[in-house]
């Protein structure tokens, strides 16, 4: 380790190089919109594989547009050590979700190369295609073809708002590629991110050893009651959906605070029929996202919620019966990230004096995909108020550098 | 009284009449479009026009498109004494509300032909324009203009969404007439309507005695949290809009039902924002709704709705701070009826043995802007399940003759 200890990724180079990225797309108040596959993101690409072609890695392009881009180790039937991430946005999007990622990595085989290193196993850099899912669903579409979590077609085929498909639009921006998918053996892989909550900037630390990923469940409710004027029926008459549903609000929260440090529970859409000032709503429809890191904490915040559920059904919180519908939508287990990798982000992180603690990810990465088919850690770094998918995102260069450095060092270690 | 204790009016003919005046405009589920100054609209005028001449009506039309048949008295200096209500419809509207206020008139000036009846006061049916609002606001413009509450400018120049005015489709269907507004003098109004409520039919009454309308409270609330991701936000470092809401919710109905039984308290509007299922809503606006009908305890109300608010702002109830906003949109004092008019259809409910109670009207009607004009009262008959504005509405036959028979009586006694 000696050898790492001394090695440090350049943090103004990796500044400079987030903000010419960020140039590409960027909207008047200081954020970044390329969504996937338009013609800035292929600007964006054309950039960044200029800039992976000056650092001497070799470029290849799988059939989803994912860019993968080599550096030889020494024995090159190992493996390769991967890091990368995504460079698409959000249409009102910052520059360093994402982005942070590739350059970081970038950073990483340039530093690599100013000082003639090679390591055992090769090292690859990859940006993932539509890690967003703005533009075209699904989400993580890059890496959920590369591990082959959904097929190539469904991918292809996905069409946007106007109608053209992720086919035509690769073809487009010239990223049509031919490498096979599901993609090849990873010897690990390692993503770097800003954490997109506010835990590390909230306790002053600098890098969040990231162990895996929350489970998650999405419901959807419906609550019917009885729709009537607002004027005429006396409050002992009145089955209002939403004085219901008010309960449910809270009971969401109270679960996942019973649950706490790693229950989440959040009512994000809330809909009343007929919506009208002077009548009283008969029906509430509203979605319900809960998340845990454990999955038997996960199973009985469900049997929780549905409880409260049951509760509203009999009129035990109103004193008035309600319908209640509640309806599963989408579940995802908890994706614990690799031991080893874990480790090392975390040694790194020590040796070098970052403040860091443990963390897990609520959000979703490629990172999430790839666990499935390769060992897999992420870093992250604290981002400004804890706030990204928006213009006002930021983070401070130096906890940019720390995270690179990091990732240097874990690459390093994991590739020999 | 006695007299008027033999007079009965012809339920059956009343009951013929609604049905007839109900295919004009007739919806697939049995309800009623007629949206105001439609050519429906127009037919359904022509309609009821021509069997108030055939009743011995004087037919007059004033310059906001209202309708006065007048059936002279002994005495012509007397002002007449008066009854109707409106027959446009939501647009989704049924068969009663509305028309059977002016077919109950119409039945009481028909009774009164066959009986060869002639009163010392002359008596009038009026047919309001516009009392819905749907197609053109202001609401119950009709009314409004012929009270003087706002110009005849104001109203003529309404539009609807396709940009036709008031004034214009007044035109087009022929009932832009001449008659000065404001109107001339009432020697009293007495208007028939079902309920519009529950709680007749569930008390099994069937007249309503209207002591008059509850005051009325509207505020549009904002209520700013902080916006972020539903998974790598943990709960104590969230800020969330929607739960902080879901406590005014509460609020609104404890209040009302602190001020039981005459209060009211109904949020029928919610909107999240940004309303993304994996995203913490960061601003909510809702709507409240208070009402009641002593002036002292809505003003009690109203303070402790703002209690409510700064409670929420402290983060009283939620551990954490938000900004709220309690905005007032409109406010309607209550409007006590004429205590005689009132009594007159207490006694004659009475006197036929029909079940009854006092109420106040929690929705607007004509009868509210006449009662600053002229003394005024209302007789409510039951509605199945309290509906209105729906096709669904319904109301049984005998009931409807029975407020006929309530607004026969009082017109008599009041008219002499």
């Amino acid at each position: 380790m000696t050898n790492t200890q001394t090695l440090s990724i350049n943090g103004q180079r990796l500044w400079q190089s987030l903000m010419d990225l960020a140039k590409i797309g960027a909207t008047p108040k200081g954020g970044n919109c390329r969504l996937a596959l338009t013609p800035l993101d292929g600007q964006g690409r054309d950039l960044v594989v200029g800039w992976m072609k000056d650092a001497g890695l070799d470029i290849t392009v799988d059939q989803v547009g994912n860019i993968f881009g080599r550096r030889p180790g020494k024995n090159p039937d190992l493996p390769p050590i991967a890091t990368g991430s995504h460079i698409d946005t959000q249409p009102t999007g910052g520059k360093f979700d994402g982005c942070y990622g590739v350059m970081a990595g970038l950073e990483v085989m340039r530093t690599l190369q100013d000082n003639n290193i090679q390591t055992e196993a090769p090292l690859e850099l990859i940006i993932w295609t539509n890690e967003e899912g703005t533009r075209f669903v699904p989400v993580m579409m890059g890496s959920g073809v590369f591990t082959g979590v959904f097929p190539l077609e469904k991918a292809l085929s996905a069409t946007d708002k106007e109608g053209k498909t992720v086919h035509d639009e690769l073809v487009n921006i010239d990223y049509a590629g031919d490498a096979p998918v599901p993609g090849h053996k990873l010897g690990g892989y390692i993503e770097a991110h800003i954490e997109q909550g506010p835990v590390l900037e909230a306790e002053d630390k600098v890098i969040g050893v990231v162990t895996g990923s929350l489970s998650l469940r999405w419901y959807d409710v419906r609550i019917t009651g009885m729709e009537a004027h607002a004027g005429p029926t006396p409050m002992p008459l009145r089955r209002d959906s939403l004085y219901a549903a008010s309960y449910l609000v809270q009971d969401v929260v109270h679960i996942a605070n019973d649950f706490s440090p790693d229950g989440r529970g959040t009512v994000g859409e809330i809909h009343a029929f007929p919506c009208s000032r002077n009548v009283i709503p008969g029906e509430i429809k509203m979605t319900i996202d809960m998340r845990h890191v454990d999955s038997k904490a996960i199973e009985q915040m469900d049997a929780q919620l549905r409880a409260a559920c049951e509760d509203l059904r009999t009129g035990k919180r109103t004193g008035y019966k309600v319908d209640v519908e509640l309806t599963d939508v989408q579940q995802f287990a908890s994706t614990p990230f690799d031991t080893d990798l874990v480790d090392a982000v975390e040694k790194s992180a020590r040796q070098r004096g970052y403040g860091n603690r443990r963390i897990v990810t609520g959000a979703g990465h490629d990172a999430v995909y790839v666990a499935t088919v390769a060992p897999t850690a992420m870093i992250f770094v604290p981002c400004k108020d804890g706030i990204s998918h928006n213009e006002l995102e930021d983070a401070k260069p130096e906890h940019l550098e720390a995270g690179a450095n990091v990732l240097l060092d874990t690459m390093l270690d994991h590739a020999g």
